[in-house]
């Protein structure tokens, strides 16, 4: 052994012990004849003293930043303590030095903070890897994957590995494929998750299932998703919904507490589809505010909801000599609490925001609810002051309060008035990175029409089963759409998913479904999706055939692992919770790959480059 | 839920109890009005007892084996106990029953023996998951990872990811490669190991890693070897060599404790790898058994046995006018015990048994030790008396034991005999499954002569430090050899390794190495396999450069998680180990695998095919 403790170890009791130490120079603070240096590893920082005698010898053989270092020393206690440190009260006085290896000077600083623009710090990975933060962050995936297979053992999961060398079913994303030298012409694909095996492995009845494992997706990389990520896929037999839910709301709280310290009680919240688009214009809405989005008037069928007026829900729009409402499909609005002094140039800017193109709108209408009870709004030329009150009481917006709102198209307001809900409720300090709102999002509609190949594409995934209510519905109908028009009268836009997602503070970090286990429905969902009967067969026939021999009812989830991990180390971007991540277009800037290979290595595969 | 109760779990205690099981029908028993039914599951089997009220039902709708059925029912003492399944104190009378999922009948009997045969047991693999010997090693596989990962937590290691798409750096085996599209002509690489990045790891101050992960390599393969494999991958830093192998043997230890029950108190024996050449003729010797090897006569060069006469240390050898041993370079012995009554139709066919062309020797001789103090041999006509008594006591060989004796080329006939140790092992019954028997294999020699390439390669890998005491010699000579017969001579034949392997029971389970961590060792290493300077930065150019900035003295080791579970099962082949294998043409044949491709997805890739 190169030491006798870590630099994260010693303690007053150890005052008077000698002691070797290893790890890297962390600064060098000469004081006149004597040197302080702080010494790092993965534990920690311990304070060594070089006295006089030492001096000479570091005056011959100086150390710098990085350099790798052994001493020998002995344990006192430190007369000026620094308290924030756990070695703090002590320091090791050195009596003999050793030079494990010489460090150049780093390109950037390797501190909490450092001086190094992102490109630099990918390229040497390896020197950004040893900052605090990266090192916490690491540590924080462990912890959590940690407590994931802690949960998930005792109650009974398996974690059995599903092969990388799979076959390429072009459905949904890209594929990355591998070509085969020993089967000429032919492909393996990796996977983009171990869906089909999971289920395999329920049909051979393995009851609990896990796997902490890598995925692969060939897409164009937008800003921060990865070409190869990690998944927790888990997936159960003989269970419903109810089941699936209760299992994983445990393992989130188990994880909260353990790698967190936050104690959850309650019950995760479950919000339907219907109404998280209704309430939040979208389906992972952020619970650590209120502010729902008002429905003044909709195109948007929400089944619990009937529309008194046509889709007018708001009388005070009607009879409004007022192009903008009047022509608009939907009009929606958020109340923003004792925001009604917002000042002129402050709603200038809010308007100016929901006409940036990410956003796209043409304006914003405001309506502010004076202190006093009088209103004022932007549209005082077409509202009256009646009227104005008639939708401040239709919002639920109380005097002092700022009534937002947005009209226009169904699709692109209800996303608007989203973003800009959640825009106002980070400007108002309330999406707190410490604060957790974990939800459900329930009830999802199985289908979504694509309009271009004017077919149903399947929302989840095509293995994801109806609930048992509509299963009839697909059964005995037609997937067929004779126009795009009609496809909001098709009954299989009424066919509601038996999936569920898992949703943390407006970031959907997991989802799943209870699967198909019927050939016969298996065989209709394809065909529903457009798939020929020998199509299916060709990409699907290993599942469909053991459906044929004793598939039990069963279901699953998966979860973003280095999403979640971001989300618990409050932080956005999952790349600093990946040890080596690629950058937006793929590459390993650090090992600089992908590269070209030889032509031989070509030529054993059958292939031929035709860049 | 859709059952109360798994069927493994019902005791005495549950007796009169109404519960609701699920689970696939195992067996199916009429006996006049009342059916009896084996249910199992993952957790075992339960007797279901359907009595005649429900027999009508049964008529009507049949249940047969591999059906899904959930059942209500009443759990009762069992009149006629069954000791060998837990459950076996009680039978569950149903009360009414649920078919979830019909089966056809299965390809092959899915029992502990089952009929089918391997081709269709590949294609139907969610069958063969179900039967029982299956089950047993996947969940022995998951309780040796869990006891893994306990261990290695217990004592800080960190399970860090490493990235799956990499660089190809043909070194070694082959590389399966992946196609960028993002980058066009441009391949990643699947990694045979994650070797340079958990070195990375170290330079970044992460101490102690591991991962339990899939590794790739596109060999052409042998029986019981597949493209994608797993390790227990581990890395530490300030450690040498005796700090590996004692935290190792602790995880070996533990594991065996965990898993086996077996508790293995004193420490591995440590065993050079010029004492396993010379004593049982390979570096992964079988210490079930003794019988080692007796070196006659040999020019394989023990560092520190000098050869009295020559190559000649069996005295009894010289003055014989026989051109087999007079000729031959290397003979040598094994002593089978108690064996000297063999018959001549037992010798003959241990003589047809070194003669096949996998063996490849020309003949065995033998000399019987009677136990009447006598000799007989198949040289008698060379050998007298006395000659075959100084064989007698140089072998060790005592009254009643039989000596057989190879003789040829040191390298073919070393392995032979080695071949011939084991073979004798294994008829004798010394090869236990149940019996382990772990060592470790030391001081490997650090390069292997490749004769075709004129050239060093290294024995393990090329991160591979050489013993501290051999750096001055690897640094200080030219790695140059001017004919291939002078590579003995060279000073870096000599170059012992820095590197060892874990053997158990005659196979490799692990092998690691104290790597170098120096810039210009690294780079004398690269100059000495026949890379040149631009070569060696273009491929290995960030751990070079890593080098440079601080990295701290580290190794590791990996080991074959397939192989190693297939072990602790007692069993040789790891596709029983692995849930969803690919046979010996790297195919999947359950999902067809690999197979074609799009040609949109190739344009796409910007490649053609060749074939």
């Amino acid at each position: 052994m190169y030491r006798t403790h870590t630099c994260g170890e010693l303690r007053p009791s150890h005052i008077n012990t000698e002691v070797t130490l290893c790890g890297w120079v962390q600064t060098v603070r000469k004081f006149g004849s004597i040197t302080f240096t702080d010494l790092r590893d993965r534990y920690g920082l311990t304070q060594l003293l070089f006295n006089e005698q030492l001096n000479t010898r570091l005056d011959e053989t100086p150390i710098g930043r990085e350099y790798v270092i052994q001493i020998k020393g002995k344990v006192l206690e430190r007369s000026n303590k620094n308290a924030k440190i756990p070695t703090g009260e002590i320091e090791v006085e050195v009596i003999d030095f050793t030079i494990m290896n010489v460090a150049a000077t780093p390109p950037f600083t390797i501190e909490e903070n450092t001086d190094g623009g992102d490109e630099l710090r990918m390229k040497y990975r390896y020197l950004d890897l040893r900052r605090p933060m990266l090192k916490r962050n690491l540590e924080l995936r462990y912890k959590v994957s940690r407590s994931v297979r802690n949960y998930l053992d005792t109650i009974g999961f398996w974690d059995i590995e599903t092969p990388f060398l799979i076959k390429s079913t072009p459905e949904g994303a890209r594929d990355f494929v591998v070509p085969s030298r020993m089967n000429e012409g032919q492909f393996y694909a990796l996977p983009q998750s171990p869906q089909t095996f999971k289920q395999l492995l329920m049909v051979s009845g393995y009851d609990r299932y896990y796997q902490i494992v890598k995925c692969f997706r060939d897409e164009d990389l937008r800003a921060d998703r990865q070409p190869e990520f990690t998944q927790i896929d888990c997936e159960m037999s003989f269970v419903e919904q109810e089941d699936i839910l209760n299992v994983f709301e445990g393992l989130f709280k188990h994880v909260f507490e353990e790698v967190k310290g936050i104690t959850i009680t309650e019950q995760f919240p479950r919000i339907t589809w219907d109404d998280a688009m209704w309430h939040y214009g979208n389906d992972k809405p952020d619970l650590r505010f209120e502010m729902k989005i008002q429905n003044l008037k909709t195109s948007f069928v929400h089944p619990s909801i009937e529309a008194p007026d046509h889709n007018i829900f708001c009388h005070a729009l009607n009879g409004v000599d007022f192009k903008v409402t009047n022509e608009a499909e939907s009009i929606l609005a958020i109340v923003v609490p004792n925001a009604s002094e917002y000042t002129r140039k402050q709603t200038d800017e809010l308007t100016e925001w929901v006409k940036r193109p990410q956003i796209g709108m043409t304006g914003l209408l405001f309506v502010k609810c004076n202190a006093d009870g009088t209103f004022k709004s932007s549209v005082d030329k077409f509202f009256d002051e009646d009227r104005l009150k008639d939708i401040a009481n239709f919002t639920g917006a109380a005097a002092g309060d700022l009534i937002l709102i947005l009209a226009g198209n169904e699709t692109r307001t209800r996303k608007a008035t989203s973003d800009l809900r959640l825009e106002i409720g980070e400007r108002l300090g309330l999406r707190n990175p410490d604060v957790y709102k974990p939800l459900w999002v329930i009830d999802f509609p199985l289908f979504e029409y694509d309009e271009e190949g004017n077919r149903w594409v399947a929302r989840h995934h095509p293995f994801t089963s109806p609930k048992p209510e509509h299963i009839d519905v697909m059964i005995n109908n037609d997937p067929k759409i004779a126009e795009a028009a009609l496809f909001y009268k098709h009954p299989y836009n009424n066919i509601k998913a038996n999936a569920y997602d898992i949703v943390l503070n407006g970031t959907e970090i997991g989802g799943g479904s209870i699967r198909i286990y019927q050939r016969a429905l298996q065989e209709k969902m394809f065909a529903a999706l457009g798939m020929s009967k020998e199509e299916a067969q060709e990409k699907f026939g290993f599942l469909l055939g053991a459906f044929e021999y004793g598939a039990p009812p069963h279901g699953g989830i998966a979860f973003g692992f280095d999403r979640l991990c971001a989300l618990l180390g409050g932080q956005e971007t999952i790349r600093d919770f990946i040890a080596f991540p690629k950058n937006n277009s793929g590459r390993d800037v650090m090992i600089d790959a992908p590269s070209s290979i030889d032509d031989q290595q070509l030529n054993e595969l059958r292939l031929k480059s035709t860049v």
